[in-house]
This record gives structure tokens, sequence and C-alpha cells, in this order.
């Protein structure tokens, strides 16, 4: 029984709902070797080398075959051959091995990276745009008019055609403290105040939570950076759990937790106490490697089956995109088979939990079909 | 020497240190449904399913045996079997086959579920009562005298045959705070107050803090709910660890960390750093279902082994007073041969701390003999 | 492939980065099983017995037959057995069958117990010392001078010859508030009130951070006691992820993490974001017993290959010199050959990797060779 569903989850085609462009042009050894480590903000020291690593060994042992090297192959040998196939071929090879079949695409950070027709076109699938809140209300904060109301409209033009939108609250202050509903009359004051001092990177609470309540309004998946991040994000700040009010007052729209590490219990507790709450590995599960199987485990306590979403998060590398499929693939294969061997799930079920975390549930609630 | 522990775990008679009644009559599929889901409070989204959880899959994989029906039997055709047999028939075999001899009953939340005698009868097994400390507040303040004196004078009366007691505190307000014995004076003014807003669901810090208190003066074990629950209560604020001031000076009533997902490290951390703290793994052995095990071997980390218990946390569906004793059998009997089979562990210490765990520290405490 | 890796785990000499001296004289029974509980600061209950814990059957598994004894021997029997042998031989043997080249000893807390002399002549490795931060500030306050000259120039005599400092601020407050370098007049106050009061065990948020800052400047690795420690300190507050904003502003100077737990993945997580930051399993490897594997595993998450140490935190009975060591190679064994088994890792790298972790990245930072 167990052979149907390792091919199965071989066959599966993806949703990746949270991903970003990769890079069109990767650069030096060192610039890549920097985008396998999602925390550091600075150049990474010279006794180190992001190859060593659970990440790095990961693209050894599952992206070295796909550039025809052996598994484990020496990061220099790596390297040189990376080089010469180019970039624009490991990318054919790597999104097209994904097996993704809609990427949903953060279009907030994107200098120097494939924009989503790029990626559509290089890998064969469809693509979906999620809005980040964030550019919205720096771009609400260059407008003349009233910022909600410039807000409130860019968000609707956008919004028509995105799937989603994303915050990332949690790199501009974290979820602690107070998230209701501001009064127009704060958020007025509160823009006044920003434009004048140049209305860039925003990081006031004001004008944050406005931004969550209009996408809330909105009632697209609205999608929380959560947890595991780059260190000028407080990861104790980033822990979903402190959501927990503003998640009490959110009403029916679909909101995701996105990557979770090392939050991924209190994740999934969120999970099951909300109707409208899903969780979803992200970008823990590349950096994970290895270990990522034991994580996906986590993510399969009290998250209710139609509650778990995939995506890679990919951004740079463009290996991110692929990699992110195959460990999942890779680690719900085993943590639903361990299952099925101690008797405690049938194979059937198990399949069927596949579909709902790999495509079934994203494409409900992006609407996708 | 494996096959003697998974056969003594299979035999062992346990001791349910924490339950509460189980419903009389189940109702629809809707309620029961809803009944297998902890922290929502509102009625499940049509979109889901009780049964697409990890215990929705443990019921289908462990207590449809028990209706005559094969492992992993469809939801459809577990419901209309269920249905089939009723609610009395129903009771007496889980009742029988959880193997409990006795159940320790929090009465403190029981309308339309069995009451304790109920419950022997059905059971076949002995019964105490374990008093909630919010309902003795909630009698006290409709007594008409000096409320500490009520207070006291109702839990001598209750507690003189009771087995322990149980506080809730973590869906009041939480653990972070003063958690100190408030002055006589501070708490005729805390009660004049609540008595004058009515007197109905304790809030007041001031008087919950008198009832730990008084409950430690009664000296039988008192139980608090920590960890996971339904969303009322605040995760992050449920979390034992917030309990360090208060049991550095608790003296010796024995006090028992229930459920503590996801804080199980920090509850074992607590009972190994004090010699009156005990803990068990609760309802979330039910709803881990299968990652259970994994669950239950986190419990076998820092906590003495003299100072680990088991409880189901059954109410409502009587599904669950089996299905917990059933789950942590497996787990268990996996997590300790595991142990044996790495030459950690021999089997006869297996053995005896599968003893110490699922009767004799409960034995002792409570005094059960 | 695998025996290989085994054989190498075995027979790999160990720096052990952080540890303590040995009990002279073990004293009575009573004494060595309250030496095995680290929360607890009060004697063990009489219903209670040290044996009975994860560390308890680990000196069993492992200790008993470096006496002589078949493994998993009864307490009474080991007890015995030990006493014969006399503290002297049993030390001897201990040390010796730790394969630990280097021994880097904090000797901040050692009435009694062995000093590093003493235990380079007993081991046959080579010691270090590590200078406890809080000593020196205690020995400035006893001088007649400028506390804040005193301690700089006490901790360049003292850092001179040894290999690294040692914080506990985790016992003196915790990592929760402000860190940052306090000004030369507040520590002047600081320092002037805290000799007023005696200058003894200090506590003084002022001078704490001085000190670290010190250290900082001294630029030799400076440890931290995070996490699980005694009851004395507030677990919650001993978080490494509360440093965050000191580590921010730490510099190049090596910060290792010592123990971490609960909350190894925060430290991991600390490792990546920070060119400077390393930790360790310490003394929950020796807790943790037969669960040290698992605890080990999620040490390999986020933390970079080249920022994981090995430490025993061995203190007091000499048992635990020894069971870090054989703990550690049987769990970073079991977890990097799982990682190979399933074609994740290559066994060269595991090879490599049980090098990095077990000798060479101290041998880089504390600059033993």
């Amino acid at each position: 029984m167990v052979l149907p569903l390792a091919e199965h989850v071989d066959a599966v085609g993806l949703v990746d709902h949270h991903v970003h462009g990769y890079w069109l042009d990767v650069g030096d050894r060192r610039r890549f070797e920097n985008g396998l480590n999602e925390a550091n903000v600075e150049p990474l020291a010279d006794f180190d080398s992001a190859f060593d690593t659970q990440i790095g060994f990961a693209i050894r042992a599952h992206c070295a075959p796909l550039l025809d090297l052996p598994p484990h192959a020496d990061p220099d040998v790596y390297w040189a051959r990376r080089s010469e196939l180019g970039d624009a071929e490991v990318a054919r090879r790597f999104l097209a091995a994904a097996g993704v079949t809609h990427w949903l695409v953060d279009t907030g950070f994107a200098a120097g990276a494939a924009d989503p027709a790029t990626l559509a076109a290089a890998s064969g699938g469809q693509v979906g745009e999620i809005v980040r809140l964030e550019s919205i209300a720096e771009e609400a904060a260059r407008d003349e008019g009233d910022y909600a109301d410039a807000f409130s409209r860019l968000l609707a033009e956008r919004g028509a055609t995105a799937a989603g939108t994303k915050s990332i609250l949690a790199y501009r202050g974290g979820f602690v403290g107070d998230l209701s509903e501001p009064s127009p009359a704060e958020v007025r004051d509160a823009a006044a105040r920003w434009r004048d001092a140049g209305g860039t990177r925003l990081t006031d609470r004001v004008l944050l939570r406005f931004g969550l309540h209009e996408a809330l309004r909105l009632g697209k998946p609205l999608q929380f950076h959560t947890g595991f991040g780059d260190r000028d994000c407080d990861l104790h700040a980033a822990n979903p759990i402190h959501l927990l009010e503003f998640l009490r007052r959110s009403g029916d729209t679909p909101i995701t937790l996105l990557h979770c590490y090392p939050y991924e219990r209190e994740a999934g507790y969120l999970a099951q106490a909300f109707n409208n709450v899903y969780l979803d590995g992200g970008l823990s599960i590349n950096h994970l490697g290895a270990r990522s199987t034991a994580f996906i485990g986590r993510l399969f306590e009290l998250a209710p089956f139609r509650k778990i979403l995939y995506s890679s998060d990919g951004f740079g590398p463009v290996e991110l995109h692929y990699l992110g499929a195959r460990l999942w693939r890779n680690g719900i294969r085993e943590v639903t088979s361990s299952f099925v061997a101690a008797g405690e799930w049938s194979a059937a079920d198990a399949v069927r939990v596949v579909d709902l975390v790999g495509h079934a549930t994203a494409r409900r609630i992006y609407r996708l079909d």
C-alpha cells in the first residue's frame, strides 16, 4: 500500500502559495552562498560556508543531480557546473522539476528577480500575485490625496486581480500589542506624520493596523510572515500566538501563517482554533534540509488537515524553488508513510491528505479553478 | 524482552486522574464533530470536518473496531453504526475497554454529561471527585456571609471527600503576574465588588489567588489546566513556566500540570525543579492522534519518572475516555520499547516506569488505596 | 559506509569547552543523587530517587560497565561498587574513558571540586580556564580603588591566560531588558551602591551589563548560560532569544550559548543570524539521557555546522564528565547516520561534521593549537 502513496507524492502537482522571483543573474559564489543564509544580514564570515549547513547539504543531495552531477557533489564542482550551464538553463531545469502548477508570487521584494511573467514562461506553470500591504502603504504615502482613500483605492485596484495579500508586520515591530482597527482620525494623523517624515519604510503601528483591517475587508487570503526570517525581525515577537486577539476579530477572511518555525505548534493550535486560519512550513523546510521531515511531522499535530498549505518561499537562488518542493515531497511521504505503517492512518487517507496540502486547499481559498 | 513489555502495557489498569463526564446523549453528527475540536469555540466551518484531523483519524483507527467496524472505517459508516448501537451501548463498550480502574472526575463543567455515579456504573471502575475552585468561589459568592469564610467552609466540606482540587486560572486571565496570597482585606473588598457585579464567572485576580492558596492549605493535589485548551484561553499565558514564582512558595501540596502542550518541556523542567510538581499529557494525547507518540516521548525528558501521570481529560464524546487510554498505551509502549532497543533502558525498568505513570504515582498522591 | 562513521565517532578526541571540577569526595548517596538533579535546589523528597530519571537510567546503562558492572545494574549495586572503588579510582576511570583532549574549566563555582591541575592530572587531558565575569566583579568590589578600573585590570590579568569568559546573567535577573553598555558615571554610582550594600552576589543590572561589554572588548569567547539550570534561574528569562538586541551590537567576539534547552531552536536561529554566535547542548545532554539523541537532532537545524560545539558542563559526580561525552557520541552517531541512511548527507560529510563539532571549531575559536 505504501508504494502508491510514494508515487502519488512524487507526481502531485503543487500550488506554491507563497514564493518570490528567483535571481535572473545569480552573481558570484559569495552572493550565492549569502543567498542560502536567511537569518544573517551581513556577509558570511570568512571562516564559514553556507554549504556547511542543512540547506547546503540539501542542495548537494537533491539539486546536484539536476545539473548532471552525482548527489553530494563537492561545492566547488557544484558551483563550476552551475556556472557552466548558465542562469537561464539552471532556472529552466529547477523550475520544471519542481512540479508546481501554480506559483503565487509576493512581488514586494523584487530587485533583480524574475517577475511573474518570466517565472511563468520559464516554469510552464501559472502565476498569481500576492500584494504586499506595506508596498501599497508606501505607494499611498506618495499619493497627494487622503491617505486612507488612496490606500483603499490602490488595494482595490491591485487586489482585483491578485490572489491575496501579504503582511510583513513581523519585520515592522512584530505582533505584540494592539492590532485593532484605528479610527479615521488616527489614520489621518499618523499618515500626516509619516508623510512629513518622508513616507519611506512603514513602521507606524496605526498605519500597519489600518492596512491589516483593509485587507480583511478585501476578503482575499491574507498572508502573515511568522517566525523564522532575518535578524531584523525579532523572532520572539513574530510568534503567531501573539496574533490571537487579532484573529478573534478577523471574521471570515482566510489568514495564512507562513514559515512558523520554531512556533509551528502554536500555529497549528491557531489553525484548529479559528475557522479562517491556515498554516504552512514555508522557508523553514528549505533551511532545515535533512531535518525538514521532523518539522513537517510537527505541522501535522493540532492543525486540521484542510488547513495546511505548501509554499517554498523561494527567493534568490532558483534552487530554492525546486528544493522546497523536493523536501516537502520527501517529508510528507516519510511522515504519512510512518502513520500508515503504524496503523494510525489508512494509505487512502494519506493520499487524500497529500492532495489537500499539496493543492486542494490552496485552490479552494485562492479560487484558482 | 520487548514482548512482555508490550503485553504489560496493554494489561495495566490505569488511573485516569483528570476526566469529565461523557455526553449521555451525543446529539447529531455536527455536535459530535464539534466535540472533537478543542480549540474552536464556534461551529466548524462547512468546508471542514473534524474527521480530517489527527483525532478524527485516530477515532477511525482505534474506536471503529470496538463498534465492530474495520479500522479506518469511513466517517459516514462510523456515524451510522454509532447511531445504530445507541449512546448507552457505545458508552459501555468504550468505558470497559479503557482499562481504567479509577476515574477522578472534574465535576465543574457537567451540563448533559454523566455524573460520577453513572460513570462508575457504566465503566465498572471506581470514581473520585476533583473539585473546581472557581465553582466553589461562585457558590461562595451566592452565600450571604463573609466570602472568605464561606469559601473555606465550602472547600472543607467538598474537599473532605474529594480526591483533589482544580484551577482553571488559565481561562481566567492566565498565569502571568502576581499569584501571591492576598490579604483578608483585599479579599473582602474584591468579594464585595464581585457580588455587587452579580457574582458570576470569576475573573477577579484577588479572588482567584485567594482560592489557590486555600487549595494549598487543604493539601490535596491541586490540578492546573495548562497549555492547550479552547481559544478563550490565551495559550501563551497558560505556559506553566509562568507559575514559577507561585511554585516557589507552594509548599508540599502536590501540584499537577495538565495537558501542557506545547509547553511540555517547560512542565518537565518544573517537575524536576520542585518536589511537589507533577505533569501529564492530558487532552493533548487524544488530539495529537498519530503524533501522540512523539509528544509522549517529550514527556520523558526532564521530569522524574515518579512525577508523570496519566489522564484522558475525556469530555463529551465517550470515545475520548477510551482513546486517551489506547493512545497512551501505544505511545508509552513505542517510546519505552525504543529506549530498550537502543540499550538505554532495561526492559524491567520500562515495565516499572509504565506502572509508575499508569497508576502508582496517582495512587500515592491521591491516596487511592 | 556507516561503520567507519560509527568508529570515527567513538575515537574522536573531544574538546569539552565548558566543564567544572568534579567532587573529590562524592559524599553519601543522598548527596550523589541530589547531584544528579539540576533544577531542584532543595533535597530530593523521600518518595523520590534521582535514579528514576533519564540521567539516572543513563548512568546505569553507560557508567556501570566502567565500574565492572553489567549495564542497568541496580542502584544499590552501583552505589556499593562505586564506594568500594573509591573516588580517586572512579574519577580515573571516567575521565580517561571520556576521550577528551581539552577541558575548558569554569572555575567560578568550585568548593570541594577538583581544580584544573587535578583534572589534568587525573584525565591526561589539557586544561584551560574559563573566567566567570561575576567572580571578577565580586573581586573588584573588594578592591579599594575605582571599580571599573579594578574590573578591567582583573579581567586583563585573569583573561591573559584564560581561554574565555563566562556570564551567569541568566541567574542574575535573566536576559530581558536593556543590555547596552552603561556610562562610566552609571558604573561608578552602581558600584558605590553595591559596595555599600556589602558587595556580595552581584545582581545589579548596570554592573552586569558593564561586565558583558568588558568581556566583548577582551575579545576571547564569551559563554552564556542559557535555558535549563536550577530553579533560581527563571527559565523563561534565560531564553537566548532575549539576547537578540545585545547580539546585534556584540561585534566579532565569539559568543557561545550553553545548554539552550528547551530553546535550542531559537539558539540555532541566532547561530545562523550572527557570524559570532555558537551553541552547544551542554548539560541538557546528560539530563536527557535516552532522549538526548532527539535533542541533538534539534541542534542540527538552523545552526551552521561550523557553529556547533561540544560540552558536558560536568560538575559534581564525575560520572557526568564521562556520560556527557558518551551520550554525545551516541547521539551524533545516530543523528548523522540517519541523515546518511536517508540519502540526505554523504558519509564523508558526516565524519567531517563530527570533527567540526567535536573539536575543530572549539580549537579555532579558543585558539587551542
